[in-house]
This record gives C-alpha cells, sequence and structure tokens, in this order.
C-alpha cells in the first residue's frame, strides 16, 4: 500500500519561481518578524489587542483563497523540488528561520543563518529541539545532494555545549551509502565556529517515493 | 566559568499570570493563524503586497517597546517557570504549536496537539525535526517532573512511518536516573494513536545550571 504522501507537479519557469520567492518570501519575512516583535514586545495591553485585532482582519484577507491543508511538495518541469512550506527551508513558512542550504554532488550540504529569540529553549539558548530540527534538514540535503534522497530512517544527536542564539551554521556529510540507506553525519556551529551539536543520521528512500518522484523527473532531484 | 545562561526572577501573581496568557497567548495565536494563511493563501499578488505593508506596520507598533534581545526564562515568586518564549510550549511564541503538556511527579509527561501546514515537511507529512523538536520538549519536562530537571546530552529518534499532519499526540517517561543524568524514553503518535517515532535521551542539569535554580527558589522547579 502506498502511503498518503504525494508529490504534485508544477510547470512554473525559473523567472516564475524566482517572482514567487520575493513575492511569498517577503511576506513571510514580514511575518516572522511580527512574530520576533510579538514575542518581545512591552508595549501596553490595549495596543496589544489593537495589533491583534488588525491581524485577524489580515488573516481573514489572504483566507479568501487558499490552498485546502498543506502547501505540500511539488516538482517544477525544470526539475527542481519546491518545498516552500518546509518548516525548515520553506521560504513561504514564516516558522522556518528559513536556512538556505548549499549543496555539492559529493553529498555535503551547508548553511549559515540566525537563530534569534523564536527560536530559544533555555534562556539565551537555541532550543534543544531546534538544533535538531535544523541539523534533521541539513542531513537529508546532504543525502539528496549526494544522490540519494530519503526520509530519516534514525537520528542521534549529541549536545556538546550550548548553542547561544544568534548566528549559528550547520554542515552534513554523507558517510556512506549501504544499499538503500544513507549514512550521513553533521554538526552545528555556534557564531565562533565552534561546534555545539553532532548528529548521525539514517535517510531511507521508500520505494513508493522512489517511483513517485520518478513519475515527474527525468534527472536526479535537486531539493531546492 | 558559568555559562551565559541567566534565570531571571519576576514576581507575579497567578493572576498576573493569568492575565498575561489571556492577553500575549491571543496575539501569538493570531498571529499564528496569519502565518498558516500566509503560507496557503493563492489571492492575487497585490493582496499579498498589501497585506505585507500592513503587517510591517503593525511590527513597528509592537516594536516601539521591547524586550532587548530574547524573552528569556523567569522563574515567579510561587515557583513557577515562566518560560513563554519557548519554541514548543512558549504561549508567546507564534513559532511553537504551542504544546500544552501535563505531568506527573512520577516522571511522565504527555500532551495533544495540532501540527497543521507550518511544520510539514514531506509532502502532508509532519516534518522528522519538528517530531525531534516536540519529543526533545517532552522528554526534558518528564525529566524535570520525575524532579530531575536538565537540558539535553543525547537524543536519538528513531522514524518508524510517517506521521500525518494534523492531529498528534506524545508522551514521555522517566526510564531511570543515574547520577546528573536522567535516561527518559518517549513517543510521537498520529491521530489514531499509532506509534510513528520513538526516543531515547539523557538529560543533565550541570552544577551551574542547578545554582542559578537555587537562587531563585525553594521548593523544586515546575517548568509551566
Amino acid at each position: 500500500m502506498r502511503p498518503p504522501v504525494n508529490y504534485t507537479a508544477v510547470e512554473m519557469t525559473a523567472e516564475e519561481l524566482e517572482d514567487e520567492r520575493v513575492l511569498y518570501g517577503g511576506l513571510a519575512d514580514s511575518i516572522r518578524d511580527l512574530a520576533d516583535a510579538s514575542l518581545r514586545t512591552t508595549v501596553a495591553a490595549e495596543v496589544v489587542s489593537e495589533v491583534r485585532a488588525e491581524v485577524v482582519r489580515l488573516t481573514a484577507r489572504l483566507r479568501t483563497e487558499e490552498i485546502p491543508g498543506s502547501f505540500g511538495v511539488s516538482l517544477s518541469s525544470s526539475g527542481h523540488v519546491r518545498g516552500h512550506g518546509n518548516a525548515v527551508v520553506g521560504l513561504r513558512n514564516p516558522v522556518a528561520p528559513p536556512l538556505v542550504i548549499e549543496k555539492s554532488a559529493d553529498g555535503r550540504a551547508w548553511s549559515s543563518f540566525e537563530l534569534g529569540a523564536l527560536y530559544e529553549g533555555p534562556p539565551g539558548m537555541v532550543h534543544g529541539g531546534v538544533a535538531a530540527l535544523v541539523l534533521d534538514q541539513l542531513l537529508g540535503e546532504a543525502a539528496a545532494a549526494g544522490g540519494s534522497p530519503g526520509m530519516t530512517g534514525t537520528l542521534n544527536l549529541r549536545y556538546e555545549q550550548n548553542t547561544p542564539l544568534g548566528a549559528c551554521s550547520g554542515e552534513a556529510w554523507v558517510d556512506r551509502v549501504e544499499g538503500v540507506k544513507t549514512i550521513v553525519k553533521g554538526e552545528l556551529r555556534r557564531a565562533d565556529g565552534e561546534r555545539t551539536v553532532s548528529a548521525e543520521g539514517i535517510f531511507i528512500l521508500p520505494r513508493w517515493a522512489r517511483e513517485a518522484l520518478e513519475e515527474h523527473r527525468q534527472r536526479p532531484p535537486r531539493f531546492e
């Protein structure tokens, strides 16, 4: 039985994809900034209530026409994977930091990013689970970049020291491939480049997902 | 050397904490809803641009007075831990689902929650890293509920099957305590109650954190 995971196809040129990035990426950026402001504001209660009422009105405007359910992941005719809803890299997702991940065909993925007040766990520190969230994505992208895209099978994290909020970076690399399993390692680093969390994961591409991907493309998927 | 992690003290009555929950929790709920709408909307580009401009204006209103840096974690005079900025449970944090976690003194923590479009990884599915994020918090709260609060030392996750977006639940329990290490297990379940991800973590409370907590309270911390 094929699980209910479906990649959809979308016919979009590189130019249309770029327009989408500017328009919706800009909206997501602004809402992320609003979220940060709402967490840290100390304005009077009346102002908070007024802002909330405006937010409700804006939400209603956006909801007059919308995709049912979730954004999903679509494969463009140019072979790009359009995962704009993704909780880590999705440019349309205000919950995502979002990471811009660079990759190389030898199975490496890396990124520099900012984790601010919205990602706090211990005071002033990145939430341990956010470190896991970011590393899961980096490891998965490294597996894909190395030619073995897959979903997380196992993920083991070792927290070596706290990660202060602010500038961070991360990197992941394919350690080895064993059949349908890709073993990937990675690490999160704080602003001064010192490693704070190390990770190792096994990524597996189930048969149904391989088939779904094959239906829509000729060349290897690029998770972008 | 004590790391730069500081719990602050706050004098607030239970009533004031409740007022804060209603006012700021309400604002965060509305911004989370706006974020979801922004991810799924298909309204015209002009409307998107207008909404964005409004969001920028509202953000400026909230930023006229704000806490510098991050929200932090404060300990109230009643012994409650006020972690409203927390990325998983923080009621003021629009990035947090947020989870409302129940606990028992025998070291169990559990919660039922909704993970919608903002938490997507594979199409229609909860991001593997979001599962890790939620489980890290649940395991940490179970350790704290059992009397051994700590920070994540290691976290091992096993993804047994996909978790569809929507209603989810999770549970964690202290397996055993070995000196300053608390070994906690847990699992994430999909709507029908079937387990999708299992987790095991080691939580450790460093000496400096024990001291910081002792400075502000008489009785065991309740991470709420």
